[in-house]
């Protein structure tokens, strides 16, 4: 038994899985092993220059890749999505603030649109553009977005309103999801698939320092917050609205709430975190990732870890089933 | 076919649907019908006079309802527990703050103890104190809580934990869920059934005014928002980490922010709060109400909502089921 659902059959993949195009994460290696493993990889396009992304994309082995990028910072080098659009057309998705600018170009290259929402501003946004799947995402989410709407309420409410205004588009849900429970309850939901991020940047082919990955590991879900506080020191000015979840650690201890102060110090914090970097000293340094943290517990290989997600979502329906048909 | 959980096998009751004791939605009528058509009602305890829960408890027709309190101000009226205890014993539900004070009492009364948790420590602590039920809510809900938390993620982690450590004890999923597809998930989840409070709160015996109602079902689930504008008001100093979710309206955008300047006038603007609800004014008054108010288009009786949860769940099941089957 496979789960087949609108996106199986409209991208031709075998499971109702998306990797998040997390950066660095999810470089060449990690996409290509979600494709390999019958899922849609897309390779992180937000945040890195044209070394990392002509890097990472060499690295992929295969066609049926896609990519995401960051809206709002594509303008930084617009040339990156049409490298990502000539070698990764598989899918393009784009994130935070208004993807109206590039729309057209993605479909005119034939690309399926996939649109990160947030709101149901977003959503409709997202479909008159011209959208072929939207990505509903919760607050529970690692990384950046609006802390509006949580995933279980925010799913079904997408999937009306897709419902009502464009039947054709197919809606994802992210945030909390990492494991086959969260599969399983998403396509409750009415979603057509899941987008994972922190579950897949918790895996081997996932460019992320082993030490990060461990401190993931040894981590519960209540440890995580929103914040802006790196943002501010990387003096990354993003829309109104968006804040990253993040791990806590002791720079958020002490930063959050003196937002105005460390603007002032801003790029004497960056060196600390850059040196911290370095360190693998992650109460300086940044750990993004999201609630779901707290269902991590190992790190496999992407591959293995799709397959085991699937079996886990096919016992979640069975032992409803028997537990049904006893009643 | 209906849908048989731990729940329903050791409550007795049909459906694996609770009524959350809302205070004043939750009533005497209300929990009265949760229970007719088969969930766990529970009337509500929480911020109310002795007026109020005797008026409502004399209205309760059925001895399978519970009831429900807010922990940290059961010392306000001690009495009112013993009076729920006596009357209406199916089982009580302990909300915010440290159900340790009161968990013997209802033990030794036979009564099943119920408590709602917004963390992992608070999971711990409800199974150390001989919990029979925890509620996992995340930040989605409506009314109070903590913000720590969403539903998605946090249901699988308490479901984990309390295999680990107390696997008797039975977990519900709470915050954001309305529907069928909410109560499916929430099964997926690992949840042995779902406590609901936006939804009821919008059926017609919830005691609420028509027009609070109204300005509901207009509403999107995008326009709530946690905040403590209204506790500052009454002067109700919740322990720390506590905010509600509550509808977006004028009296929160004014004060969002500025809360130490409400303070200061916290008994002129409780003044224009009381008067606003007299006159059914909800840019004034507020109406407490979760996300999940995107997912509500009517107000239907509760026995009537009930079977259509039921129904949508099934259904839900049942979409999968062919989906997977056809694969």
């Amino acid at each position: 038994m496979t789960i087949s659902t609108r996106l199986t059959k409209r991208f031709g993949i075998k499971h109702p899985i998306v990797l998040a195009p997390m950066t660095p994460a999810s470089g060449g290696e990690l996409a290509s092993a979600v494709a390999a493993a019958g899922g849609l990889g897309l390779l992180g396009g937000g945040y890195v220059d044209r070394v990392w992304f002509e890097r990472e994309s060499a690295k992929v082995t295969r066609p049926d890749v896609g990519a995401g990028f960051i809206t709002w910072t594509i303008p930084e080098d617009p040339g990156l999505l049409d490298i990502a659009l000539e070698r990764h057309p598989r899918a393009m998705m784009l994130s935070f603030s208004d993807p109206g600018p590039y729309a057209a170009r993605i479909k005119k290259a034939g690309v399926p649109l996939i649109c990160q929402v947030h709101t149901l501003d977003h959503v409709f946004r997202a479909v008159d553009v011209g959208a072929d799947v939207v990505v509903a995402q919760g607050t529970e989410a690692g990384g950046h977005g609006w802390a509006v709407r949580s995933t279980m309420p925010f799913v079904p409410t997408v999937v009306d309103a897709v419902a009502k205004r464009a039947p054709q588009v197919l809606v994802l849900a992210a945030g909390g999801i990492a494991d086959g429970r969260g599969l399983a309850a998403s396509l409750m939901l009415g979603a057509d698939g899941v987008l994972m991020g922190t579950r897949f940047w918790a895996t081997r082919e996932a460019l992320i320092p082993d030490a990060a990955k461990a401190k993931v590991l040894a981590a519960t879900g209540d440890e995580t917050i929103r914040t802006s506080v790196y943002d501010i020191a990387h003096q990354r000015f993003w829309p109104p609205g968006y804040t990253g979840r993040l791990m806590r650690n002791e720079f958020i201890e002490k930063w959050q709430g003196h937002e105005k102060e460390l603007a002032a110090t801003a790029a004497q914090e960056l060196k600390k975190i850059e040196d911290a970097q370095g360190a693998d000293d992650f109460e300086i340094a940044n750990v993004t990732v999201g609630e779901s943290i707290g269902l991590v517990h190992d790190i496999p290989k992407a591959g293995d870890l799709i397959n085991r997600i699937v079996a886990e979502a096919e016992a979640s329906f069975s032992r409803f089933s028997s537990s049904a048909a006893a009643a």
